[in-house]
This record gives structure tokens, C-alpha cells and sequence, in this order.
């Protein structure tokens, strides 16, 4: 049988419609940041990174890189094993303790990845809590969504970050179920905020657990990175945090905090936690070291800060439509995916300037952006750099101009 | 809503049952293996690890640690991004081909860990492929099971390691259906391995697509440690082989291998690939120089088949009843949980002998065992301390001499 034939055709499908991935290759360069060293032919070999997630450029931070280097060589490279299963080294435990420090929790989880995270916690959740029902906003992760997928357990979406929906929604629910509110603080492609206050409010009302996901406000919002949940005093209300190691703190690797037994409860329930190998002790030493820097450190956060707000008043000036949203994500709207492609190959090629083209699936159809984020390593010459580049284009190409 | 209560009802039921698990906090030490440091008040602080997954010690090899560190002093600590989204390092590139070339296939694609790769492929096959059914041993990995699970696709279990069953069980699907037969090479928790070219014939008379899981085996079996596959010469027969950087290379991650279009599919559809952090490039680069190393050197291999033999033919002469099987990998039976427990214990606090009790759900209830697996760094005298222990403690404990 010619199963590449059936690959293709579905292949084939996706190129029709402008949806096919093709990925940027780069080196990054330890201390260049947000310079890389492009290696697709057909572009300037030294490029700037707009799209990155390592939002705060603390993966090249000089005490991030020693600490990883410190704990490859004192206890080398893997971690072993699973966790049950000699994988538990002394760095997963400390980092864990960091976490938890962090989010003002009694403990906390890790994991191979924030994705895993999302997938593991809710499907234990919502598979082993008594009548679960997952109250899921509109516009969760796509890790949220598959772990709510996979718990089996009734599931109820309510209007993205619409409290009042979500109040008549719990309202409606037997009294005996237990009920989990599944929500982001900082949405990624929209940078939009969410309500925590009201949701939290609404939530204990109804004697709701809430799930909060902080992958995109950990490290940057609050006084000591510990997100928006720190930032608005409400993470004690918050029934469990979950965050990931792989963006503003710049390693890799996911966990959730909470109570002491919620934590053990899902270290002892979850597949995904159970049979897998745990992070290598340099990563976890290299993000424990990342955490505690931005817990003092305030200079990254106020910086990124200043960019991002740079950006946007000369993105308005010039009349790029970008959407508006308290965060440090600017999303710029093309609305078109083959347009959209167009754009960042232009911009890649021409101008050395790194945006990858975001399409359907990561969002709706007709929805299709450049997503920037600025972050506190990109200089004002590279700001100017940027926005002479989309003036020139915003004039050359067919893009309306109106406000998205 | 009192969430813990309902945590801590299902954590005593398996605290109950001996089922509980208890981390052992390791310390790994470059150069040292299987020696550790442990971090658990009540053992020796120098242990000897024996359940150890980083089955040649490739994790603390100079080579790779070398590797580790000039990829984080080049390049820093996280990968920036999600493979679509400024995370495809330049490091990632190669270790792909790296991997097709270890598999003699057109191609490969990484993924965060072994786990998300059997997750995400079985179940982007089995959903997406037409009329897709899935035909699984009965004793495939959890990964496997939950990928499979996730696929929502039809699916057949067939008795494990019983290529008569899986014809009988081909032979009864319609034909035109998608069928995926879906095995491991090497079973790690009996350790037994499976009969590959019968598995293989069947499923090309029927033609069904093959997916091989080779976790237990790269690295350690094959000419170039390109599994079992490599070395019964059957590579090129199998339609998917998927594998662990977290095992015998001693890093981590997990990655799937077969033909150009193949990846390419799960690469542009499997939400586990695209939705999460990419590995950072240092572990990358790690990864691809143990893979190089145990390419071309074969002393590991050797020497570790030597220490499993001698290990074995001890226990043997002892009475110690442990399953055979043609594996590293030596479980010694002990089919009670709370024995099981007691005698890992004594022998990491009495002896500084590491080694986890495996009990459910990792394996049924009622085989409960220790699980050895000797390496290429076990020296003789580890092995003399260990089958000293071991008689020990057989006399001592009231654990059935019979042969399992």
C-alpha cells in the first residue's frame, strides 16, 4: 500500500490553501540576542529575531548559560529516568521549590514541557475528580484543549473571558459536581488580558477549583515574575498555577503549582508525568537560576516594557493595524495567509527581519498576523529598522490600512 | 470546595494498596557512574545506581558533555520557540538527519520526549488517516495507549508478541481500511523481545503500515545502534520507527523516523510537535554526538552484554528468581508491593543499592519486581556487592526462591 500517497494528498491540501509550515532554521548566538545567524539560503545570513518567545532574552542571560554549564559538567547530560525511576535528580527538586516560592503555592510539578503540563493536569483532573465538569474559555491552548479532550469528563466553553457567560454557565451545573474553571491570563496571538479578578470572584461563588494557565505573563508580570495572578495579589485564590520554563525564563520544561496535594495528586495520577524522562538537571539548574534573577531583577521587565510601548505608538503613527491589548504581544493583522507569507518572506529576505507568518490552525481562518515581541534586547535601531521596513511594504503591498 | 480532601481520599487508597511512590533524590556526578550522590536522609551518600535508563552511561561521556556545554557557551540555554515560531535551531537540522541516516530512512522529526513522540504520531495517524485502525500488542507502552486512545480511530489489541494472533485479527478487517500495527522491539519491564520478521511479513500481507518502538533498543542493539530493527536487517521493511534520545544517548527527547512525507505529515499536523517548545539546542547537539559516537563504537555495547551475562548467570546460581529473556534488562520477581518496597529499601539504606520497586500500575499487580539493568560501568565488584546483598536478603525476607 502507498502510504505516502495518503500523506501527500493531505499535504498537498494544506499548500492549496496558503497553510503549509515552512520553518525558519537559525543559530542562535549567546549574546547577540535578538541576532541570529540565519541559515536558509535565500536570506541575509545575520537576521533579527521579532517573533521570539524567549521573551526577556534570558536564555542567553551570562548567568543562565553558567548555570547550565556549571551542571553539565559537574553532573553531565540526561537525567537518567523517569522520576519514579532514578530520574529524580537534586536540581528537580530545588527547582520546584523555586516554583513554588514563586507562585506563593506549597508545591509544585514539573514537567517535560508546558504543553505536557496542560495535557497531563487537566486529563487527571477531569478523569479522576468526582462528576468533573471542565469550564474551558473559549480561547484556551491548544494543551488545554487536548488534556480537557482527553479527560473524557463533561466539558462546558464559555465565551472567551466573559465572566457573566461563564457565572450563568457554573450556575447551571448540578450541585455535586466538581468544577474546574480552565483559563489563560495572557492569550498568545491576541495578547489580549483576561478578567482574572471577576473570574476568581465568580469561581468561588460557585465553589469552582481554578486553573489557571500563566505560560505567557510567567517571569514578566509581577513584582517578582510570579505573572498576572502576583501582579493583581489574587495567586492564593487560584486553585492551581501552571507555567512553563520554555519562554521568559528562556530554558524548557512545564509545571503546575498548588497545595501539597493537589501537586502529589497529580504526580502520582498523571501518564504523562509518570512515564516519561524528566528534564536533564542542567535545564532545570539553568531555569532555577533564570527564576531567581527576574524575582529581584526588574530591569528586564521594565525594559521590555518601553520596546513594546515604542513599537506600538509608531506602529499607530504610521497606520499599521495592530491589534490593542495591555501585553507585550503585538499582533499585526493581514488577514490573509498567503499574504501573510508574502509579507514575512519580504521582510526575511530583504530586510533580514525574522516574523514568522501566523496561520490557521494556531488562529481562525481570515485572522492571519505577524506577531511581534519586543523584548528588552531589541534596540531602538532596531525599531526604526522594523518600521521602515513595513512602510515600505504596508505601501508597496495591497494590505488595507484600516485598524483591525 | 474543600479540593484537597478529594485529593487525599485517592492518594490513601494508594498508599493502601503499597502503591505509593517514594522519589529516591538523586545527585548525578560526571564520571562517576553508576555512582551518585543521594539526597535522602535515611541512605549512604554514595549509591550505586541499578535501574538506571541511561543504560551506557552515555549521559556523563565526555564527548557529549562537550558537546552539552560548547552548544550552550555558542548558542545559550532554550530553543527560543516552538519548531514553527523562531525554535528551529540550527542544532535540530542536524540531529534529524542524524537520525534518518541512524534508521537508513529519508527522514526524521524530534520531538520534547519519547512520550510526545508516541502520543503525537499514533494519534495524528490513526485520526487523520481514512478509516484508520489501529492494531496494538497487548503490551505496548503507555505512550502508546494513550496516542492510540487519543486517535478516537478504531483499534484492535492482538496478544502480545503473537504474530498468529495479529494475522488472524488483519485478516478480519475490511480492506479497505488503514491498518497501523503498532509493537515495541523491546519490552522493558519483562525485558523480552519481539519476533520482528514474523510481525513484519504478516503486516506486508495485509498490507498494513508498520510503527516500531525502539526506545529499549537504540543505541544498544544494531551494528550502529540502530536498534533491533538494524540488526535483524529489517529497517527498511518497517514503516515508522520511533525511538528515545533519553535512554542509551543519555540525554533527552524522543524523535519518530520513515520517509520524507510521513514526517512531513506528522510534522504539520500532530498538535504535540507543533504547539510546544522546541528542545534546546544544546540538548541537541548532545544528543547527536552520542548517536555519532555509538555509530562507530561498539565497546559499550560489549562490554555492557558482558556485565548483563555475568549479572544473570549469578542470580541464576543463587536461586534469585528473575524473568530470562534476551534483554539488558533483568527483572527479578517479587509479586507483592509492599515486599517489593521494603527490599529496595533495605538495599539502598543497608547497602547503598539503588534500585526502584516497579509496581502498579507500571506493571500488573502481582509482578512487582526490581528491575537491574547492568551497564558497560558496572564493575565486577558492583556486581559482587550486589549479589552479596541480594543473597542476603533472600535468606532474610521470606520472598519464594521458585523461578518466576
Amino acid at each position: 500500500m502507498d502510504f505516502d500517497k495518503l500523506f501527500n494528498a493531505q499535504l498537498d491540501a494544506l499548500k492549496k490553501e496558503g497553510n503549509y509550515r515552512i520553518f525558519a532554521e537559525l543559530e542562535r548566538q549567546a549574546g547577540a540576542f535578538p541576532k541570529a545567524r540565519s541559515h536558509d539560503a535565500d536570506c541575509p545570513e545575520q537576521v533579527t529575531v521579532w517573533c521570539s518567545n524567549d521573551y526577556l532574552g534570558m536564555g542567553q542571560h551570562p548567568k543562565v548559560i553558567a548555570a547550565m554549564q556549571e551542571a553539565v559538567a559537574r553532573c553531565g547530560c540526561g537525567a537518567g529516568g523517569t522520576r519514579n525511576i532514578s530520574g529524580t535528580n537534586h536540581q528537580h527538586k530545588l527547582l520546584e521549590a523555586e516554583l513554588a516560592d514563586l507562585h506563593h503555592k506549597e508545591a509544585a510539578l514539573l514537567f517535560t514541557s508546558g504543553y505536557v503540563s496542560n495535557w497531563a493536569a487537566l486529563s487527571t483532573l477531569g478523569s479522576r475528580l468526582p462528576d468533573a465538569v471542565i469550564l474551558s474559555d473559549a480561547l484556551n491552548h491548544a494543551s488545554m484543549i487536548e488534556g480537557i479532550r482527553h479527560a473524557r469528563c463533561n466539558k462546558v466553553i464559555w465565551k472567551h473571558n466573559d465572566p457573566e457567560d461563564l457565572d450563568r454557565k457554573l450556575a447551571a451545573l448540578p450541585s455535586n459536581t466538581t468544577k474546574i474553571v480552565a483559563f489563560e491570563s495572557v492569550y498568545s496571538m491576541d495578547g489580549d488580558v483576561c478578567p482574572m479578578q471577576e473570574i476568581v470572584e465568580v469561581a468561588e461563588k460557585h465553589g469552582a477549583m481554578t486553573y489557571l494557565d500563566e505560560v505567557h505573563a510567567v517571569g514578566m508580570y509581577g513584582p517578582r515574575g510570579g505573572g498576572l495572578s502576583e501582579e493583581l495579589g489574587l495567586a492564593d485564590r487560584i486553585t492551581l498555577i501552571e507555567g512553563t520554563l520554555g519562554k521568559a525564563f528562556g530554558v524548557v520544561g512545564g509545571y503546575v503549582t498548588g497545595s501539597e496535594a493537589l501537586c502529589d495528586f497529580i504526580r502520582s495520577f498523571a501518564s504523562g508525568f509518570i512515564f516519561t524522562t524528566a528534564l536533564p538537571p542542567a535545564v532545570a539548574a539553568a531555569a532555577q537560576t533564570s527564576i531567581a534573577h527576574l524575582k529581584t531583577s526588574d530591569v528586564e521587565r521594565k525594559r521590555q516594557k518601553e520596546q513594546v510601548a515604542k513599537l506600538r505608538r509608531r506602529l499607530t503613527q504610521i497606520g499599521i493595524p495592530h491589534l490593542d491589548n495591555p501585553s507585550h504581544i503585538i499582533p499585526v493583522m493581514v488577514k490573509d495567509p498567503v499574504k501573510c507569507r508574502q509579507l514575512a518572506d519580504i521582510l526575511m529576505q530583504d530586510y533580514g527581519i525574522y516574523v514568522q507568518p501566523i496561520n490557521y490552525p494556531t488562529v481562525p481562518k481570515g485572522t492571519e498576523r505577524l506577531r511581534f515581541t519586543p523584548g528588552p534586547l531589541h534596540s531602538d535601531a532596531d525599531i526604526d529598522h522594523l518600521v521602515m521596513a513595513l512602510t515600505t511594504l504596508w505601501k508597496r503591498c495591497a494590505v488595507a490600512h484600516a485598524v483591525a
